[in-house]
């Protein structure tokens, strides 16, 4: 796996049980899962000497991230290596213009969209669907940043200065936000998880509840189905994520993701196969586990970097207040807004549930019980843009 | 964690979440925890500079095995090393007569016993409790084993031969096994699992079946009893596991082990907190975690080595035929009998669990569906002296 984020040093404990070799390319010692992993091997994601002689040791190839050059990428499979999740598959989630073109022209609904240079192309494209207008970087971003919310023309200026690539997008007033997580094996098998409610503050995922409350199952399935088909038309082999908005029209694909994803930590607790698991199962070419959830609800909390500098502080009394929370940690340094960590809760009621996983991951990050999670995105109004974090993990 | 078998390779799997750094102290890099673990030293337990380097490293010292010298613990503990379980409650995990010395006196019933050290002996205990004799190495064993059952004297003469420490025991004719895990943290909180089935043949366990199919309540009380109760008066942290035996006259303890053991591999896939990561929540004072099953009932199933020397040939197979079995590897070489893996399986009807479990895990050792596993021991009458394999795991 190239990348050494949480992700990597997830799988690399679901490789364990496989009895596989799970090696991973990290850029230090010290990240998330060099600090768990037995076979790490140092280097630079972006460099193809350091990429090509790693690759060269591994049976398959697979991705913690989706910011391994593209160019790099091509190198691998033209030296013969087997890429999984392979470049023809993963140029859709680098590249958010090709992944809404290929999305649109296979009648999936996604929201408006154009690709946008200059102000007056934001302006026209305003015209049409209105302020705010959502600037997305077509691939990487600026300064960490992927996504903002553009009130006025003068947001969106700001924005263009950075002189990326960028699609327009209309603001989505949406019901809530879904994400179907979907597997598909190297020989086409493929398998969906339960859909999921995902919660998110200031553009970071917050909280995943699964399944998601009150959903249709004429909705459900239709969003498993979109999953399923996607990653076949795709060519998808490991997993994908869809992150859906649910709107009063239907729902819309917001984002894609060929990786284990954060809407999916739930499984690790709540489902009979990890989505780790899942995703290497899928790359291996075995069959892919059962999805069932083992519990009626479970309810996944990130864990942010708040108040409290050293995890450990908060852990015995989470662990003495509720013995049936499930706490990861990532081994990273804490760092305000930074996800350090989830913890996952499993039960009957989903009120009680997501209000144990609520208070253990608030007391985790800042040691108190605060007040937790509004239900939804709240876009402030101040200027500048309000630029959105997109750790897109 | 001193030893590098696989019960500190499924710990170091269960740290991976807490957030700890692990080390293992392993003979050699190819050992199973070695294999995985990020931290791994390699040096002899036995060699008290290899242990006392090790250890002088650790925030806490525990252990894979029981194997440890007694007076290499003691060292650790003069030298103000944390050492959990510590060298007063280890005994009686190391030593088979100061543990049935102290059971009795505590007055839980073990089966009559004598210390033997010539024919005499053996012959005296058994005109008392009868033939077959069981003899146990009191510490250790001779070629890898550690109880012999002997139908005659010619059988008992044989096993005195080897020269060491033994015990007579009577031959229970007991119903079922059972065991029993509980967990004790440092600041002596205690935490039960549901009561276990055991199945073992040639004296290696095959199955276990959580909860035991059919224990009366009042029984199961009483063995977790047992075993808290055991676990604080041996002032024992981290994981304690009794075996029992039970029999038309009630339960007897038959051995006892304070790491993680064979008996709780079903908590990986079947239990709120695996015994893994209870044992580290023991051994470092945290709170314990929730014991409660997220199943009607789990099996486990051990593979031992089979006629396929590769185990991931009949990977495809079991996963293609059941998504729902979790299958867990130990990247142990493949040897006739010797424990490579087991699988659990989650379900709600016994029959069909077990059916599922035994299924795959002898088609993981052979490649091919066999009859599996008559229900209990089957001491033959062959010349010699039987001897009874203990991995003790």
């Amino acid at each position: 796996m190239i990348g050494g984020g949480q992700l990597a040093r997830m799988t690399s404990a679901a490789a364990v049980a496989l009895g596989i070799e799970f090696r991973v390319l990290a850029a230090s010692p010290d990240e998330s899962a060099a600090q768990v992993c037995a076979h790490t091997v140092l280097g630079d994601y972006h460099d193809a000497a350091s990429v090509l002689s790693f690759a060269r040791g591994c049976d398959v190839v697979t991705f913690d991230h989706e910011h391994v050059p593209a160019d790099l990428i091509a190198a691998m499979e033209q030296a013969g290596i087997v890429v999984r999740p392979g470049g023809q598959a993963l140029r859709f989630a680098q590249d958010k213009l090709a992944m809404r073109e290929r999305v649109s022209a296979l009648g999936i609904a996604c929201p408006r969209y154009a690709p946008v240079t200059d102000l007056a192309a934001v302006e026209a494209f305003a015209a049409g669907s209105g302020w705010p207008v959502v600037l997305k970087a077509i691939s990487g971003g600026y300064d960490g940043k992927g996504v903002w919310v553009c009130r006025t023309p003068a947001q969106a200026r700001e924005v263009l200065d950075h002189g990326i690539g960028l699609i327009a997008e209309e603001f989505v007033a949406f019901e809530r936000e879904l994400a179907i997580l979907v597997a598909r094996s190297a020989s086409g098998q493929g398998a969906a998880y339960p859909v999921v409610e995902t919660v998110q503050r200031d553009g970071i995922c917050r909280e995943v509840i699964a399944p998601a409350p009150g959903l249709s199952s004429g909705t459900a399935v239709q969003a498993q189905w979109l999953g399923l088909r996607l990653a076949a038309e795709l060519d998808v082999t490991g997993l994908l994520a869809v992150e859906l908005f649910e709107t009063s029209a239907g729902l819309l694909v917001n984002e894609v993701a060929m990786r284990p994803h954060n809407s999916g930590h739930w499984t690790m607790d709540g489902s009979v196969t990890s989505q780790f698991e899942q995703h290497l199962r899928a790359v291996l070419n075995l069959p892919l586990g059962a999805t069932a959830p083992v519990a009626p609800v479970v309810v996944m909390e990130n864990i942010l970097g708040g108040t409290e500098p050293d995890l450990r502080e908060g852990l015995v009394h989470v662990m003495a207040l509720d013995p049936g929370v499930k706490v990861h940690y990532y081994g990273k340094a804490v760092r305000p807004g930074r996800k350090v960590g989830h913890v996952n809760v499993a039960g009957g009621d989903p009120a009680e549930v997501t209000a144990r996983a609520r208070r253990a991951a608030s007391y985790l990050a800042n040691c108190v019980e605060d007040e937790m999670l509004p239900g939804g995105a709240s876009p402030d109004s101040a200027d500048p843009a309000p630029a959105v974090a997109q750790e897109g993990a």
